[in-house]
């Protein structure tokens, strides 16, 4: 792995974990690395609390401004947009179509969205195949998905100490656990804010 | 199971259970409970009075009401939105869809409204497949829901003491019979509405 | 089978018996039950005169018009609609659609409507996949079923002691034969329409 | 088969003859018979006078004409349309979109439109999958056929002498030669039209 | 092979070769025959000089306006359409649909348009599935091929002499070689046009 | 080969040469070599100086204009446009289209738009099937490829000496090795542009 690739691991990972750390509705942050694992130049791991049998609104949205972090933060730092962000993309894209096709949290309400297969099969469970549902279906999930962005675009942008502090340490140290990242998220975070806790 | 996934849960049943109980055309209410069973994490149920041969259309508009009824309560009791209305989503489209497409109970009439398998199959009985068909079939879907939504919404609304009741004694004794439901629901509801009846 | 299911088919199978007695192009009546057979709970059954080598458009719009009777006659007498009425539907939708894809009988004109199974298939012989002539094929297949319902409705609110002699009849013996039908529908029938026999 | 099959299925091969004889582009008519086979209930029967390795324009063209001729019949004669048009106007309007997708027969150019199984397959040798190109080769396809209607209408009402003549012939011997057709028609032809031949 | 389809197979050769002969761009003729094989009345062939490893535009542009030549000089000699054009109109409509879609030959710029098998398939290398994109295609493809169509047609026109002289020949000796062939074009060309060669 | 084909393919890969030598962000030049090689008359292979694990928005940029750089040389030197460029235009409408689709690069924002194979399949991690959307990717796929174009026009308009250079040796010695490359690229570079390096 070259410098240049470490330097964007680390930005990317410290950007999901800032994130990650001050959204209190996220599960808590359990370890980032960037010692590379399969494809992966590095992982944000959290870890839920208890075994979650539902998740609400909340919870989805802090994963997708999670998921987008980590392409926040080599915009800021690295002035760069690189194709690391391919999976967290799509993971994104996935949550927000299944909040508002299959959950009913966007303004189309609480109905089933989906193309069946084979056209209008007998067995279809689903609404929404005509142009104008699809097109309201997609601003939806463009709207989440964006939304989500800008989340971790406002946060990224205020704390940016604690995603610079983050990432320096993973370039010396490569794995960061969970008690030092509350203790270096406490030291660099932006004390206005006394509500947002990791 | 979390405290906090069993109050939900409570709730949840608590608000299908209550519009059950109080739309004259539901089946009869057999039993209430949250605990777990296979993937879901409780269950409301209704026993037919006797085998019912074809359903009328109310019958249909109220268990899509009971439907929308999980997620109302959550919303109502708990201002929330969870993953966990997702089959009932999923459920309450299917049956507005059967109802506009093959019962003819919607103003698009006693037309079946079906896009066969393979396009224009000659042995495909369904018309609609233009996409100006496809639109008033997603509108008159997206209709009934919403319906049934609102009615939820307003049964829930006006019985908030009778949903709060049955979800307090559900978290205490986990489950609830029907003779019990019945006490239950005689004790909270608003007595300015004699016509309904459990 | 409860005794309001038994009174719902009772007036539906009357509705299509009625309707098919007082259509002079109709097939002349066999036999109507209210005994279940199969999941049909019950039966009007018609007898061809000879072996039809071909039908007329009268004789195919009168089909329509019985199958829609069966719902009508439990809007006019029940105030219900209910999913018993989903075979007729089927049927009737699929009789409209052979009239105005395969058999020229609409204002579209002898051409065949059919979208070939994998799209332009060279072997496909059929015109008719844009969007504006799958919209006027909804359109004439909607209008058709449509025209049937609203015979069978003026049919069956001009002879309503018709449909309620047959159908209290059937309630008490289950079963009507050919004769009885004739003499049930002669004793009803409003006298004003002479042109119209059985 | 009763008397009415064997009037309508007279009328209709009388039409398909007359046209086939007085179209000057038609093959020579064979045969005409009213003697059911299979599942046709009569048959006429041209015969090219030499194997043809290619056919023109006005040739398809008095096909479609042929074709549409037996429905005509019934319309002028016996004021009916059945579903026994169905195979003509099955391959009347295959001949069209032959003539106007493959053959370069219509306004829209010697061009190939072909919907390709599988949409873009790089295999397919096709133009024309937009929707406004299928609308244009949806119209030409009807305008082929209806002028088909058409000039089987103008010579079916010019010569109902003849048609009637071989009609009643039909239903008299059941069926009809060569060289008795050319008789039948030379003896009823009108005779303001000396340039159209058998 | 009747009369009549010997002077048409003559033309339609004659003008493929002339077209052929008289385009700079095109392939040498090597023979010109009216004897079928297979399924083909006759044939006109040519020899690429040495074995190309790419094609250029004007070439691809002289194949389509040869394919072409055959039904123009049906039309032009004989006043005729025929079937016989079928496999020229797909060839030229595929080698259009190729410029177009995947050699970057129209205005549409050096992009591939493919509609993937399976939709927005991962592995689909293409743009160019909106409708509009579609109907842009569908323009381009149908001017390429009526471009040829008119190149054809201003050479045949022009050159009346010469395919009248080879169509002639071909009746009487059924094969022409390339040496017969230039001979031919040199002695019927009209002069006025010295750039041209064969 | 012929000796046209030879010029052709020596001006092609010159041009992809050149191109690939002055973008900054491209991989640094191999080889290149006009000896025929399966299904290729020609290669420029280029080495990316370490394994990258992501590519940059610059970088994918680079690569489109590479890929347009053999068609540009051969409109610039040759004034010809060949099937030869079919394969650079399938690769870099490829990447153009994983740039707007997968990788967030384009004003569409990081979501991914893919339409699933089977419709709204359940298993679908995508946005993005309505006529609306595809319309606004085609426009930007088709807007990255163009960019691409005109950056390699503008390279090679103005560095004309280079690939003249280039091209004429690949004609006598068919290969050039990096150093060689590099020192025919100093050799020949316009100097009004320093910032730009092999």
């Amino acid at each position: 792995m070259s410098q240049h690739d470490r330097v964007t691991c680390a930005y990317h990972e410290a950007g999901h974990a800032v994130v990650a750390a001050l959204l209190p509705e996220a599960d808590p942050l359990h370890k980032v690395t960037i010692i590379p694992r399969g494809r992966a130049l590095g992982v944000t791991m959290q870890l839920p609390e208890a075994d979650r049998y539902s998740h609400s609104k909340p919870y989805l949205e802090a994963q997708i401004a999670i998921l987008m972090a980590g392409r926040v933060a080599e915009e800021l730092f690295l002035s760069q947009m690189t194709s690391g962000a391919a999976n967290d993309i799509e993971r994104a894209t996935e949550l927000a179509r299944k909040m508002v096709c299959e959950l009913g949290m966007s303004p189309l309400g609480p109905v089933l969205f989906r193309r069946p297969a084979s056209a209008w099969d007998t067995d279809a469970r689903a609404a929404g195949f005509s142009e104008q549902v699809a097109r309201r279906v997609d601003d939806e999930i463009r709207a989440l998905v964006m939304r989500g962005y800008e989340t971790a675009r406002q946060i990224i942008a205020r704390e940016r100490a604690a995603v610079k502090g983050l990432a320096t340490e993973l370039l010396e140290v490569e794995s960061v656990d969970a008690d030092r990242l509350k203790a270096l998220i406490a030291q660099h975070v932006v004390p206005a804010t006394p509500a947002i806790t990791a």
